[in-house]
């Protein structure tokens, strides 16, 4: 099973139908991904997802509006937590291991500090605190105004040939999957997940009391030439949390990730067991 | 062969004998230590230096004037540099991978730059950039008063229980080796050295010079908590260089590479084999 092939399931709870892909390896403690901004279970990259599948079990899902679920897409990260909260609860899992990107990042800094029962260990990749640092709606427009042959490529990977040539692998991988795939995200998704991020930089945190929280270990990951959350974000979780691990990759944007995912990957099964 | 059991073996040349140890797989690139402030090659952690030389070959050596090399002991980085250069020379080694410790970080940025054809891959551990931020005298001074049982106790490790306690073990390895031990450094070793760190830490180097110059990839590690050089130096570096990775590990000092051995030297295996 792969991400490629694994069917989309269905769980529901609180009158919310949860969309998701579970497959792996039935040992240790899962790994959730938690998506980006508008993104759905397609948006991830098979070559990170798979690779970390062979060592245990990964759920992809959409939380509450995204692509097959049903019900509201919140405008604040806390109750996007709520809802993976809920989803890991119809999935009967006591304790998993996170993997959020971006937007997804932000969701498991709240659920590491506030639900903390249920985090073992976490990777942030690409994100930024409370507080933060945010270029969103700047890069997003500039993105789309270069017209390229996907909105990943100037929103995810540096101009080098290197980085672009990377992102057209990662374009070719995540798209190669071709039945039951999700629907895109709506114009009103992405709305309110704008209005979430932006809420959750504005606000400043006092003390950096989430990072503090956050008790477990953890991985940061980020690229070099973020240009939607600079890397001092990165840094700066790290420097706030007590377990934290930062790892920066060179001449990447916001999807490091998936530049080099054989790296990533690694890095981070390593990471995780430890 | 090990570290702790590799003859010291001398090569002679610009009227200096170096001392040096050479072993490990006869393969790829060999890599050579650059070592920290009064350290000799007895000061190298067997864990790291042995763990590495199961892939490749690896060669710790005293510069001039240090353990039981003949010669003087510079005062300034640049010189090192040209030593280490000299030595490579006598060996007849066209190219080598560098990993430099603190002191040796600031020799592989010197050796990297200025002798580029020599320098296929380098890495940079707790160290600082030309510029960059030093506490040398005030953290030994403070380390010495400690009256610990090992003054690298409280100068390579954070006061935490777990740091303490991978810092003893650390010890433990680094003085297993008994017999053809290098004498300790002199005070006079230490006041050269001392001036070739502040000296390197004075310059403000315009335009980040010397790092921008770095093109070989790179991977900087550094201690969450490194009193000595703070962990900004090791952002520093990341940003101005164009193809380093960056590493930082959590609740660790100075010396991390010390205290995640094992996570250290699989993190540097996989960057030297990228």
């Amino acid at each position: 099973m792969s991400l490629e092939t694994a069917p989309t399931r269905f769980v529901e709870t609180n009158g919310i139908r949860f969309a998701y892909r579970r497959y792996g390896r039935n040992e240790g403690t899962p790994l959730l991904f938690l998506q980006h901004f508008t993104g759905t279970t397609d948006d991830w990259d098979p070559a990170v997802v798979n690779a970390l599948a062979e060592s245990r079990t990964v759920i992809v899902f959409d939380n509450a509006g995204i692509g097959r679920s049903s019900g509201q897409t919140p405008d604040s990260v806390e109750a996007m937590a709520a809802h993976a909260v809920a989803f890991l609860g119809a999935l009967g899992l006591p304790v998993v291991d996170l993997l959020g990107f971006s937007l997804g990042g932000m969701v498991a800094q709240v659920l590491a500090s506030e639900y903390s029962r249920l985090v073992r260990r976490l990777i942030i990749a690409g994100a930024a605190p409370r507080g933060g640092e945010e270029h969103l709606l700047a890069v997003v427009e500039d993105a789309f105004s270069r017209n390229a042959a996907d909105v990943r490529l100037p929103l995810f990977f540096t101009p080098s040939e290197g980085s672009q040539g990377a992102g057209l692998a990662f374009i070719r991988r995540a798209t190669a999957r071709t039945q039951d795939r999700d629907p895109e995200s709506s114009k009103a998704v992405g709305e309110a997940q704008a209005r979430a991020i932006i809420g959750w930089c504005a606000r400043q945190d006092e003390g950096e009391r989430t990072l503090r929280a956050i008790r477990q270990p953890a991985l940061i990951v980020h690229g070099s030439d973020d240009t939607m959350f600079p890397s001092i974000n990165a840094y700066r979780m790290f420097k706030a949390m007590s377990a934290a691990q930062l790892i920066l990759y060179p001449d990447s944007g916001h999807g490091a990730l998936f530049q080099v995912p054989d790296l990533f990957a690694g890095h981070a099964r390593t990471f995780l067991d430890l």
